[in-house]
């Protein structure tokens, strides 16, 4: 079994240097960087979990629970984040609650039970007081208390970007289709915004509200076509990637051409936008950069470090 | 709180039947599962694992090793694998293996270290000797030795709906796109019936086989392009789903008509298959069903049971 020793040789670099870039601490080279993890693929390394727990009470295990994991979005956030838990010698507990409405609750206790050393929470309750919860938790895109840090990507300009396009393609009329309202999440931001932009180019801007939890394509196809019977007028409709997919799936179903007679505008940026042709267009979200962030500020609050701030907003782009 | 005795009272059954419902032992009937499981649920029951794990030296945590979870085909089988798992008092550790060969190798060191219980393996790697491991391993769609069980959806069958589709609509020259041929899958068995059958119609049939570990659909749409400018006069595709929508997609932008120029069929049914308009007709596979047994196998492997077999094949059906 290779030591830390060897990974230090392999890289050419210190056993300390080393033992930085496991616990994330202080400035390395990107080169360096990827001559270490070189090294550790190559030789196998693992940190010795057995023994990092006997001497710090520790599981070297995070829990993440979000509402189910193949929605692509989550299914996109949960590759990468265990990818960077992997990186500093930690396993993932994937936690899907949509389907048991026990099951955060589970979690939860599973931390306060020292079984986990921390959650990150992408999920959708409405019932839970998190801020009871006294242990290391990261918020995905959601507001669960003022004193739980949020990682989110900026859906304020990625919903200025949409407006962009829709007030450049002429639209008189839109549809934005907005996820459950009781839920608190930054995309409130991104409607916010997006209405406030259609007021200002004098474009009729309707809302739409999905239901708590609704996250599978065929109900999206479902309110798809109510949209479409209740706004047979309208010139665009601006919803998350997969609900746009849904819409513009119903429109050229009804022989409603796409972008001419409708626009869809997505926000999301996970593989799926790319599927029909032409693509969606839509915002993209920085998958990398959240992954990085929350694991970065779960490891500090699990190591009681200060944190920089409480939100964490990361830039989004558009696709070509 | 709540206690076993509590879930056998609000379910109206005997303690015994409440633990043979957890432990997957003997019949029962679907009515009283559902009446158990509402009362665990309304009660927030957790077996007691901190208990458990002192009497049986046990975890309670299950491995599941896959390429990525991005791929709509491993997404579902996690969400339904991790139901499962959840419902007999078991959590799941994800390991995604695509971006770091080591990581397989590190989840077969923990199960031997006895940090896990179980694994499934719904990998891709071929350099490693899964016969040596003497633990408690199903395959997911996989065959990784002679002593380990393997669950999948009926390939054969499904290769047999296809080549009727493609039969019925008239083609003359067909290409079926195959995983990479190292890794050896019960999907071998749908590409041998198809081409089987092509040949008995007198239908020319040609195969293109993807790489090790190709998964992203931005590769997927690069493949599309070199296998469209490769068989020109192909008239039917034959592809897992996200392969065979980056045909379409690429086809479409060259000005081909789908399907009266070029007919498309897919094999997996994961959500993606209905988000162009038409639906790429598929092969539908059982993913609850695969989970389950999938979850039954391992939970009889984990207790030193009789298995009935070495191979689980479960039916497939065809998209509307």
């Amino acid at each position: 079994m290779a030591t830390i020793t060897d990974v230090a040789q392999m890289a050419g670099v210190s056993k300390n240097t080393v033992s930085r870039y496991l616990n994330e601490r202080g400035y390395i080279s990107e080169k360096t960087k990827t001559a270490i993890q070189e090294a550790i693929d190559t030789l196998h390394y693992q940190p010795n979990q057995i023994a990092r727990s006997l001497y710090s009470n520790k599981t070297y295990l995070i829990g993440l629970v979000i509402p189910d994991v193949v929605q692509p979005f989550f299914a996109t956030m949960t590759s990468r984040i265990e990818d960077e838990l992997d990186r500093r010698g930690y396993k993932m507990i994937l936690c899907n609650t949509m389907h048991s409405s026990s099951k955060e609750r589970k979690y939860i206790d599973m931390l306060t039970a020292n079984k986990v050393d921390g959650i990150i929470i992408g999920s959708h309750s409405i019932d839970i007081n998190y801020s009871d919860i006294n242990a290391p938790i990261v918020a995905l895109d959601r507001y669960l208390a003022d004193d739980i840090p949020v990682v989110s990507a900026d859906h304020e300009t990625g919903g200025r970007y949409a407006a962009r396009a829709f007030v450049e393609h002429g639209c008189r009329i839109v549809v934005q289709l907005e996820g459950f309202s009781q839920v608190k999440t930054p995309s409130s931001a991104r409607h916010r915004v997006f209405e406030q932009e259609m007021y200002n180019h004098g474009i009729a801007c309707f809302t739409h509200e999905l239901r708590l939890n609704q996250f599978e394509f065929s109900t999206y196809l479902a309110t798809a076509d109510a949209v479409l019977d209740r706004y047979p007028d309208a010139d665009g409709i601006f919803a998350s990637d997969l609900v746009a997919l849904a819409v513009q799936r119903q429109a050229l179903s009804r022989g409603i051409r796409v972008p001419e007679d409708l626009m869809l505008f997505g926000y999301d940026g996970s593989f799926v936008y790319q599927i029909p042709y032409p693509a969606l267009p839509t915002v993209i979200q920085p998958f990398d950069d959240i992954a990085r962030t929350i694991v970065n500020v779960l490891m500090r609050r699990i190591a009681g470090e200060p944190l920089d701030g409480m939100s964490y907003v990361l830039p989004v782009r558009l696709s070509e």
